[in-house]
């Protein structure tokens, strides 16, 4: 099978195990405690670490429903924090449509997120029993990785000074280690040993960074068509991102950003556009464009690094090189 | 060793245990994620939770150390949710002191508690092997029945009838499941039977029942000197408890209570005050405190026949009595 076509298969398989594990709690039910949670999945989203994880898993040997359970986990573990990051970024759009606390209320998307969470943990259950407990393990340290990256991230919207190694580090934590945690859990569930489980991690550590990088690189350099996302949020928060740590390092740069920081125009209005556009040109002068490509460049390098260290067959390999490089390349 | 003794000792064990955990996130770090862990732990409570899962452990022929990552659990569970709901409900005070979401921010009471939630499972990792699995699934069923409870509960302050069946219903899965799975995860802990682990849960969710109807007789009956929360403040958000629904079937009750429903005074305002005064004089001409009462008695005497059912010597049951006789004469 070609690599679109493993993809295909894989994506196939995940969609109707999403849809018959949420089967059992229906959109209505429980006081329309689980509606919100139908809402964000019908959303769409790339499910890029539930595939990883299945992915990994055959290539060690295992097979699709092997890694099923911790596919369908880090899916819904992905959109819970979703959830609760839009109440807290006051976020009003996710793909393109209201945010559940929009939607519903705060309320709502408190206790639908919170609910998510345990329906990702009730997934996991159905881990084969040797991996379980690794599978657990991984799962919850990545977990309490992904909420201390949250921290951080909001915590730097009102930090004077924030380094660039601390930039990395937070990125690092709210996203990256979910990638290298599905590759991992995929591995874990295939039976594969320590060392390979360490490979598999890396690899996917180093696509999550690659991703993040991309990711905030769109949210400035992007198309609201494209992204379903309001293009320049970043700017106009004063968000502390790569683009943004490098742009100050710029003697220019620094001026241009010193002169709107604290001024936080809604989006759409002039004065909105016109701050997005300064900023935009300031980051293309100091290169801060350039510099975020290089970093991507490295991580897609040490992703393909652990990739080799593997030792897949080539024909196994083919598809985790072009996820590697496709983070990076893509427009949305 | 008396009831009393044992229950020292399980206090003390639980509390070295909980300090030890929690040394790994300490305050500070994390840019503050997990000091609202340490505020909330810090202000006590009753840990009736874990302690009955150290003590069901033993009754089973377990240690305490086998039932120990339960009970860390639990309490942890407790705790993240009592920190979301706080946010859900507007509470200012818990156990006498500010709030979460009032002394940092709503915020850090989300993340805080998404963060407890995820050490919650951390901890539930140290369970004895071969009862990890059991104990995972009963703990995720449990969780979410909570949310299920909670989400009842917001949802019968907006409705229009709610009756006493329902409410019930309600109580069991806010309050009661959390009591009953502690019992039965300590029991599996121990390695017990799943008979004797249904017997176990049994005891716990009448205890928990006849706690819950406590717990809402306090709000309304109780001193706040002795319950460190605001008494009357379920009669001003006309709560539906069931002191409130029987009152409702009253013909003279229910005047009372259409006469000052929608009206919302704060708590320690004269009209506030007087609100609290009818509503207290009305449930207490309707009965609703001895029909309380008698259902309390119920729950008790379910939960010592289910302590039957389990054949303990008379040693061993004691404090299980005392427990479930104390939940429905105390004062706080």
């Amino acid at each position: 099978m070609s690599p679109a076509q493993l993809e295909t298969r894989w994506r196939e398989a995940l969609e109707s195990s999403l849809t018959s594990f949420l089967a059992a709690y229906p959109a209505g039910s429980a006081d329309g405690l689980y509606d919100p949670i139908h809402y964000l999945l019908s959303l769409g989203g790339k499910r890029i670490r539930p595939v990883l994880a299945l992915a990994a898993c055959e290539a060690e040997g295992g097979s699709v429903a092997d890694a099923m359970p911790a596919a369908v986990a880090v899916e819904l573990f992905h959109n819970f924090t979703l959830m609760h990051d839009d109440i807290m970024d006051e976020a009003p759009l996710r793909r393109g449509r209201p945010t559940v606390h929009i939607k519903w209320s705060e309320n709502a998307a408190i206790l639908s997120g919170d609910v998510m969470y345990t329906l990702a943990l009730t997934a996991l259950e159905g881990t084969p029993a040797p991996a379980l407990a690794g599978v657990l393990q991984l799962f919850n340290q990545t977990s309490r990785e992904v909420c201390e990256g949250q921290q951080s991230d909001m915590d730097f919207e009102t930090r004077e000074h924030v380094a660039v190694e601390e930039y990395l580090d937070m990125i690092r934590l709210k996203t990256s280690v979910l990638l290298a945690a599905s590759a991992a859990m995929g591995a874990l569930s295939a039976g594969a040993s320590a060392s390979r489980v360490e490979a598999w991690y890396r690899y996917g550590l180093n696509v999550g960074l690659a991703f993040q990088i991309q990711d905030d690189f769109l949210d400035t350099f992007g198309e609201s068509g494209s992204t379903g996302k309001q293009v320049g949020g970043d700017i106009l928060s004063d968000k502390k991102t790569l683009l943004w740590l490098t742009t100050l390092a710029d003697e220019a740069g620094e001026q241009v950003l010193k002169a709107w920081e604290g001024k936080s125009p809604a989006s759409g209005t002039e004065q909105g556009e016109s701050k997005i556009a300064a900023i935009r040109s300031a980051m293309l002068a100091a290169g801060a464009d350039r510099e975020a490509q290089d970093r991507m460049s490295t991580h897609v390098a040490e992703a393909e690094a652990a990739l080799d260290a593997l030792g897949l067959t080539e024909d196994a390999a083919e598809w985790f090189r072009g996820l590697a490089r496709h983070v990076v390349s893509r427009s949305h």
